[in-house]
């Protein structure tokens, strides 16, 4: 840190994404890509932009936006693109947050919340899960902040049904309500039909995960016209052509290949099923988790201890080191082929 | 604007890009993107990528920061990279500015200063430049503030010399100063070697110009170790993976083809010169540009109006409507042919 560096800034402790070691080849369960490659069309589409890279891109992202919209049954000027959606998720927390109206979210929930707050500089309040990680409703009923919510949650991969954030939702229509949907597509339900009944909903997805598009950075937010209009205001005011050529056709050609990618949703849910019941069989306990990852503890063996004899043995899964989660590990559901392996190197551990 | 939008953002006037009509096709010399296409390296390395989508990209940009630092004779830990130039010079903001270190800027010069300063809630101060839309030197020396000049300046095209540049840095030994160097590849001098002198200097450019990807978003910051170091944690706590995977591989290629990105230099620093020449004998006025556009006024001929009839000639230019500059005109120098194609529209306008 620099003696340079604004006073606000200082404390700044920033998200710590997951570990991408060089060393050697592992089996990559830790950070929730997909194990299957992005579309054909999407490859193709982005092949086709790398040519033209001496264009600026359409800050209006005006195809792809067209592209979305009619995929989700909203409107174009009901969506914004983003640099991925954590770009997005800092757009609401410029828009929404400050000294009068902190921000709300889980206790345990994406980390990356808590780092949005601080670099912000807006106050947060975080809610206490219940002990089976579950979110207590009653507590974002008229709530008093901009209420954050991950569906499904991470990393628990625990869904709140829609009846039940619509409770938390109506409840609120002076604050906003940000439904972070990163892992809807793997079994829960999206909250984005009721943008039009509820002008406080922002609702925020990825194509990093169910549409194997990790590393091309693209996010969206699904709101009503207003709500739109304040964060591409941000966009403008930050980063007007933030979503680039490449990236935006590739999002077009993701869209076009629904088939492909609904294919790949289901077999995700396959091997997450086939996973939970064979841990099971090796004494693990896991929440239900309705993501593309398993959240699960051994009945013996402490977290730490699971991950760093995995890691040895080759597979990557993620750790995290915060109370009331130590014993539990986020293992994200790759191929049948690379879930087999996991379960043989535990197997392996256990001495069976 | 919502009613939910925060009080400090209600204010907010984003910045404008250029136009990019689709209604019929126009001879673009109005963003100052580049004739030519990107380095057949860049995108030979990008297509490669594209079918890697389903990985995050590497949040510390490894390969390209190692190629981008040799390339311009650094350390890689002396350097960001970041999604377009546009996010390391909003990243300085929100380091280095605050209500006791307001933001220093020339009044005439890239107009998303003002946008940086307002999204982030700081004060900043407009400096008149002369009335030959030079800079004087002595109104950044010893600063209130942190200074940002673009080098060669926006859109004028006039380029300040190293020394004088260096006599505003070794002032403000206390203060940041930021050099904004997007167009120096066209006949500039950059100040990056001056990083190891002075830990106060942070340096900003971009690939959007000089090496014809605008559309891939690609910019960069070098500075001392310790200002990266702040910068880095403003991007970690932000975006880590604000560079996707194909823009940061199109930059690796791109830097690897340095015969073409000189040659392509070359070119625009000629059809630049031709250009003025022509325009000399139509009756033009112009700044000594060292850019990749002239800054051009005719005598008789109104700033608008220029742009608007030569706009219904099928050639774009860019005017702004600021007091003091609205006589001239931004012309992107383009490739020859579309310079003689410019010229032979604004002769048919002239009725010569």
């Amino acid at each position: 840190m620099s003696k340079f560096l604004t006073g606000k800034l200082k404390a700044l402790k920033p998200y710590t994404p997951g570990e991408q070691p060089k060393e050697r080849e592992y089996i990559k369960l830790n950070t929730n890509e997909s194990p299957f490659p992005p579309s054909a069309k999407a490859v193709e589409y982005a092949e086709c932009e790398a040519r033209r890279l001496m264009l600026y891109s359409d800050p209006e992202c005006k195809e792809l936006a067209k592209t979305l919209s009619e995929s989700l049954g909203v409107k174009p000027s009901e969506v914004i693109l983003t640099n991925g959606s954590d770009e997005v998720l800092n757009f609401a927390f410029m828009a929404y947050c400050d000294e009068s109206c902190p921000a709300v979210f889980a206790n345990i929930t994406y980390g990356f919340y808590k780092v949005f707050a601080a670099v912000n500089n807006v106050p947060f309040c975080e809610i206490p899960l219940k002990d089976d990680f579950t979110i207590d409703v009653d507590d974002y009923v008229n709530s008093h902040g901009t209420v954050f919510i991950a569906n499904p949650n991470a990393p628990t991969g625990i869904a709140l049904g829609i009846e039940k954030l619509e409770k938390i939702i109506s409840s609120n229509r002076d604050r906003i309500v940000v439904i972070d949907e990163a892992y809807v597509d793997f079994g829960a339900e999206s909250c984005i039909p009721l943008i039009r009944k509820y002008d406080n909903l922002l609702v925020t997805g990825t194509f990093s995960k169910s549409r194997s598009m990790a590393g091309a950075r693209l996010g969206f937010g699904v709101a009503s016209e207003k709500l739109i209009e304040d964060l591409t205001r941000i966009r403008y005011s930050t980063n007007p052509y933030n979503v680039n050529r490449m990236t935006a056709a590739a999002g077009v050609g993701a869209l076009l290949d629904d088939a492909y990618f609904k294919d790949n949703c289901k077999k995700i849910i396959e091997n997450r099923e086939w996973t939970k019941g064979k841990l099971k069989g090796l004494g693990f306990e896991f929440t239900d988790s309705k993501a593309n990852f398993v959240f699960a503890k051994h009945k013996k063996i402490g977290g730490k201890e699971l991950y760093e004899k995995l890691k040895a043995k080759g597979v990557l899964i993620r750790h995290f080191e915060a109370d009331k989660i130590s014993d539990y590990n986020r293992i994200t559901v790759g191929s049948i082929e690379e879930m087999k392996t996991l379960v043989d190197k535990i197997k392996e551990m256990l001495g069976e």
